[in-house]
């Protein structure tokens, strides 16, 4: 039974609704058909089988007045309760409250690019467990609450695990979360520390997966939040964070181009629609933006598709250093080809050298030392302003959605001292390296 | 020649200052003597040796208008540039803009710790690299700038390399750093990456010390700043900006106790000046606090003399698992010392087992994967508790100062799976793990 034909959860428009409070989202609509159901942990129209997604009735009235509360919130993803599935006092809750990551002025990297119309990194390695999972496992949490679940739960390997283990742990839930069993230990390690349960499982990501799916349906699984599964339509919004706070850090202004690292592609997809929400509510400026989805040659299932102008998106046999990335039949890949096709952008792709350089270019120009996700998207940006797609007179954004402490392997074989001397002046000169 | 006898650059009074703008920095002062001496990158007194730290002229007046003032700052270390050594418009350089990390109220680990009265940890791996180095980096590189260094060089076991190679990187300085040769793979990545100079030493971290005070003294180290040696009285001021945060996050409070880690003892000291300048500025009622040392057991010369009833520090050859703060001579030890005892604080250790398990509670309550240095300060509050010396009715904050994906190593072998088992439901009962 794969999780996405699971019989037993699909929602049905008769279904009575839990009374939740869930803030401006007043139901979930699916992305194919539109059909309307309550608010609820299911994830799978009962119609047509599509995704199901949060539809909200977004707060009206004065644009400045609703800016102003924003900056009067907190300094983190919660300033932008009145736009999330969560209660507006959501704030007072226990929670890692990631979000309102710095987003950096890259001029040296723009200087090495030949970007001239401002260069920023979005930088979510700044989160609490260093990746933007933070945010969507943020979100989830409120709807398990919500919902009366008492044990969360996800399949991963092994970044979500930290992150729902430590969200978990700070919000007072018990975890249970499941990954392969031949992880590598430090991701193991960073699974487990929180105190949860761990489950490792024989067999692969998509063995976890099935099982995670089945278990959501059997008594076994009961009061069971799966932040990625039954959790996942509330779970895929805290990615319109990313978009809200870009466009605040801009001083409330769309960026005009943006470079977004795509695995399922749930987050190309959530900062378009926040974009989208920003424009609608007043927040800024009626502008056309492009999005650009990035992706990594060894897994380029999208950027494939992409450049052959294909509506499918024919899967592929993950084989790249970029594992956040590494999924080879992405959910949401179509939804991508058509936004990077409706706002003038693109999906691109480098290869694994390519992407080790530019970790390594992020880190000598900018002191940001990325995870092999962040080194896909400098990459992919670095070739698409050689190929004359991204405009370098333009305002342009490009996401670092992880920690290069998490992925060291990637780098480690070519990156070491300069040159190692005995601890005296004369060897030191003789390496040549005194020049200030 | 060693550090603290280095001839060549003490300061002098007769010296001319350069014309620097360090904000409201105006000299620098001997701590053993009083005399003070301009502006400038020396580190020792040249009538007695002792170490220097800057003066200010702080601000007077209103204290609700500087409050104001800090309030409408940007969200990092900068909102306190009027009461730090850096000109006053430091925000608009480049930099890696560290600080302004959560506060976490830690409502889980204060009833497992039986402390009713409010206990918070001041969770400082939300930096950019990671660890409190950001801090003091940040400012040494503002003085850097004011000396017109163009390299950034530090003596490091791995962290400090880190951080500094960053900074240097964002603010465009050339980077040389230096380090034991042998160190940890994952430690010399981290160093390397960010493209300055990394060079190893014959040695251990002593030899790499005793380099680098000679290359200081030699026309080869010209243009040089060391941020731990010729830049130490402005790098160290940058551990002030943890007393203010706690201070205004607490809502312009100071708390009634704190829990600071001791490696050469310059934080604890520097954060007791950051409460004293709160009270004389009148940002702060003035009350009394306590100001608890923490270390570890394998090198605890300074716990050890607080313990005899010393004034003065013994060294020890350190044996432990924190190895941030494996400095077995504490050059601010007696300060450290004098501090603990005129607040009514204490100075007290925990054994490598008791790190390892503070570790993993502060992980399982609150979320937080802390440095081994974060597992001594959680471990000795949960000490002091027991002794009585914390009183568990008044509010406590607790330093986290680094990151535990630096230190996988230390809960590596005692963290893992739960269970590991085959992909069905029947083998999931089995393992006992599906009550929520």
């Amino acid at each position: 039974m794969a999780v996405h034909t699971v019989a037993t959860t699909p929602a049905t428009p008769s279904q009575d609704a839990p009374a939740v409070d869930l803030g401006p989202a007043v139901a979930l609509s699916c992305r194919e058909c539109g059909e309307r159901f309550p608010l609820g942990p299911v994830f799978a129209c009962v119609s047509c089988f599509g995704p199901l997604e949060v539809a909200y009735d977004l707060p009206t009235g004065d644009p400045q007045a609703l800016r102003a509360a924003i900056e009067a919130g907190p300094d983190n993803i919660w300033r932008y309760a009145p736009l999330l599935p969560v209660p507006a006092d959501v704030a007072t809750k226990p929670s890692l409250n990631p979000g309102f990551t710095q987003l950096v002025k890259a001029d040296h990297l723009a200087a090495e690019l030949g970007v001239t119309g401002g260069l920023y990194v979005k930088d979510d390695s700044g989160n609490p467990t260093h990746s933007f999972k933070d945010r969507v496992v943020a979100i989830a949490v409120e709807a398990a609450r919500a919902f009366g679940f008492t044990t969360l739960s996800c399949s991963s390997t092994g970044n979500l695990a930290g992150a729902v283990g430590a969200a978990a742990a700070r919000a007072g839930f018990r975890s249970c979360v499941f990954i392969p069993h031949d992880l590598e230990q430090g991701k193991v390690v960073m699974a487990a520390v929180y105190g949860g349960d761990l489950v490792g499982i024989e067999g692969n990501y998509d063995d976890v997966n099935r099982f995670c799916s089945e278990l959501i349906g059997d008594p076994l699984g009961e009061g069971w939040g799966f932040v990625n599964v039954n959790l996942r339509p509330y779970y895929g919004e805290g990615s319109k964070s990313l978009a809200y706070e870009i466009a605040e850090q801009l001083g409330w202004r769309l960026p005009d181009q943006i470079v977004i690292p795509v695995a399922s592609g749930s987050q190309l997809t959530k900062i378009d629609k926040g974009f989208k929400e920003l424009i609608a509510l007043g927040l800024v400026e009626d502008r056309p933006y492009k999005i650009f989805g990035a992706q990594a040659e060894g897994c380029s299932p999208v950027s494939t598709a992409y450049k052959a102008g294909h509506d499918v998106v024919r899967p592929q046999k993950p084989d790249t250093i970029a594992k956040s990335l590494a999924i080879g039949n992405p959910a949401d890949g179509p939804y991508v080809l058509d936004i990077a096709r409706r706002t003038g952008g693109a999906v691109e792709d480098v290869d694994d050298a390519q992407v080790v350089d530019a970790i390594k270019l992020l880190a000598r120009t900018e002191g940001i030392f990325a995870e092999t996700a962040g080194g896909v998207t400098v990459g992919v940006t670095r070739k698409l302003v050689e190929a004359g797609l991204i405009d370098p007179s333009l305002t342009t954004v490009v996401l670092n959605t992880g920690d290069g402490l998490k992925t060291l392997d990637a780098v480690a074989p070519t990156t070491g001292p300069t040159a190692t001397i005995r601890p005296d002046l004369d060897a030191f000169r003789a390496a040549g390296l005194a020049t200030s």
